[in-house]
């Protein structure tokens, strides 16, 4: 007998269906699609019919097939989250610092105490593949019971060929063994190894000559993103990194503009980057380079508040026609969190994000910047059943009743994954 | 057979005991009193014995009553935490104007369509009392799902005299319906209602004439709380207002300093209140007059996040020696949350207080704000068996993994109220 599992009267049924394909910019990002007393049938693991609950009632009976009915009355109903932009797969955990930080600790303190990113590496290093597997595997629990269902990772904790490949290969174990879709993104231009210091340019060949072809060659990654920052790489370096990509077939994304203007928003609209991240510092110029180019604005605004620094120009950027994504940045160092509802609310308060803006931007554009728009990001028939069930009415109480984590069920595939 | 709850093997038990008493300053703010490997007895509603697991052992055995073991290895437990400054019981919700700010909607397009504060009045005013009850019953249940077990509960959305009472009694009723203990203020003088537009001397007087009076007869506030801010009350109204106040013994409590600098602060020490709260704009004198008196400093981090405001100096409070509480502000304008975990994240993002400063702030210092220390706020013998048992191994994780609800599972006077 066919299993399936058929939602109806939801108070708002948010599709974002759309005739439009690839990323929404301007009025196009509020267009949510809403259907009142929603319905939506979930079989295969597709989406197999999505309308009103009378015109589901014209083509299905409870007795169509062996179907849990879920009444959702009272209820919002959304896609699946996607979080386009995060650092998963490390090893250990780094509260100590944390507190040593708020008691006053200095920045020497902390690297003496052996904390700091160098920290993290160490301690991604000496883990085991398995024991990557376990801690991430519980952070992707903790992501599904805030909603996400698809999610990126970046490797960059390695920062050698070895643990490079380790992180990436723990994703793709996990993309079999969880029920998260997971992405993944090479990062060797995370930083700058300690054993690299004052001779950047080798540290740029290692990835260039021996990273990137491997990763290609064992199909480890879709993305290539690269720290373009003062002090870390610069644009040319960056560059020269992301072409190199390119010619193994991987998109380019770029760490652009967090702490001190550096072009890199420009630079991202210039390699043909599907998206550039952080944007804190961007000026005006970079704006118009990303909206010309259709690069997708990638903002992390629980890192902005984690790092006490003001939130990237969202409303700016969407009022000039960059299609706008938002994510957690889930990392050890500037945003240990994994609440999306969090990351917009957050894109709501701090950079004027209307309501509907941050949930396109959670949601269908968040799927454009990792290329899953074809399988995730709106309820259309045909897509992935990935569907949340929330504890609230619409999507606007959602988005009001802040720091609060609204969900009541997560599906994957069509299977009840939470709740 | 005697029941009870037994809980072994908390990787910390923190417990906040000490022999100070009285709201803790300084140094103290961070001895939060660790058990490794912690053990608590709970029965008859009360904690009977808190020690390491070793030590209770040779005390109790499994077969000494119906007692629930609750294996905590790997887990924090702490007291189960004060919230000290809500406007819970409200009627209506107000995420239809939140999303026509972000739309562009100027304040009158706003007020025009029935938003802002006056409308909380109103939709506060045509609600029935068991309407009400309902409303807020599930807000309290938000609440105990955070980890709060007990709160603090302001009228001053009802602004007559009938509607007034009515909140009281709404929390005098669900005092003995919820789990939560609720502790009520009288706010009357929360704002300038329409009808005395121009005439606030009137309602000055209607407050201390005809509504503290009856406040106090029927036993329906222990605290009597002001507006004192630019344009709503003056320090001169405030002083009259809380003299009346405590004439009729109502405990003062003053928002004080919160949009601009009003010597609010000044005043609290003045006058004699327990607790001032938000406090953004206070100035040093006011900070070196409350640590002189001791008036507890009750900060409100989200609700500066939500205004988009500088937080409150909290670690220069400390370092002054101001006792410091804080609170979620829970209320529909200006801070519409339940989740007193994210307000100890934001006490140390926005503030700069330890992670054991935030939990003293969250737990003993709040109990102290509204004078509920004796039973609650620490985990010592004889106190009210209020338990929250967490998904973190240490309070520096509960305070580092921000903008997530780690509680497992709640107690409220030794009864399983989540998880
Ligand atoms: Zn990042
Ligand atoms: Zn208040």
């Amino acid at each position: 007998m066919r299993k399936a599992v058929w939602i109806k009267h939801a108070s708002q049924l948010v599709t974002l269906a759309s005739k439009l394909k690839g990323p929404r910019v301007k009025g196009a990002m509020s267009e949510l699609a809403i259907i009142e007393n929603g319905s939506i049938w979930l079989e295969d693991g597709i989406i197999q019919a999505v309308g009103t609950t009378e015109e589901l009632e014209v083509f299905y009976t409870e007795s169509e097939a062996d179907v849990e009915i879920i009444d959702a009355t009272g209820h919002l109903v959304t896609p699946g989250l996607v979080d386009p932009h995060t650092h998963i797969a490390f090893g250990g955990s780094r509260e100590k610092e944390f507190e040593m930080r708020l008691e006053g600790a200095t920045y020497m303190d902390i690297m003496n105490a052996g904390g700091g990113i160098h920290s993290t590496t160490r301690m991604t290093r000496e883990a085991t593949e398995n024991e990557l597997v376990i801690q991430t595997s519980k952070r992707l629990d903790s992501f599904l019971a805030h909603g996400v269902t698809t999610i990126e990772g970046k490797s960059g904790y390695g920062l050698d060929l070895e643990t490079e490949i380790k992180q990436l290969r723990v994703m793709k174990r996990l993309q079999k063994e969880h029920p998260m879709d997971i992405v993944p993104t090479f990062m060797g231009a995370h930083a700058v190894p300690e054993a690299f210091k004052d001779r950047e340019e080798d540290y740029v060949n290692l990835i260039i000559n021996d990273m990137l072809p491997l990763v290609a060659k064992e199909k480890l990654a879709k993305f290539n993103d690269v720290f373009c920052e003062v002090g870390v790489f610069t644009p040319e370096q960056t560059e020269r990194i992301l072409e190199a990509g390119k010619s193994h077939g991987l998109i380019p994304k770029i760490h652009a503009d967090e702490i001190e203007p550096y072009k890199g928003a420009e630079l991202a609209a210039k390699v043909g980057a599907i998206s550039a991240e952080h944007l804190l510092k961007t000026t005006e110029e970079g704006i118009q380079a990303m909206a010309e180019k259709g690069v997708i604005a990638c903002l992390l605004p629980a890192t902005a508040l984690y790092l006490r620094e003001t939130a990237a120009k969202g409303r700016r950027m969407i009022d000039a026609g960059v299609p706008v994504a938002i994510s957690t940045d889930c990392n050890p160092g500037s945003s240990p969190t994994t609440s999306m509802p969090l990351v917009m609310n957050l894109a709501c308060i701090s950079m004027r994000l209307t309501p509907a803006e941050s949930l396109c931007a959670a949601t269908y554009n968040a799927a454009c910047a990792i290329q899953m728009e074809d399988k995730v990001g709106s309820l259309e028939v045909g897509k992935q059943a990935d569907v949340v069930l929330w504890n609230v009415q619409s999507y606007q109480q959602l988005q009001y009743l802040f720091g609060v984590n609204h969900v009541k069920t997560v599906w994957k595939k069509g299977l009840k994954v939470v709740g």
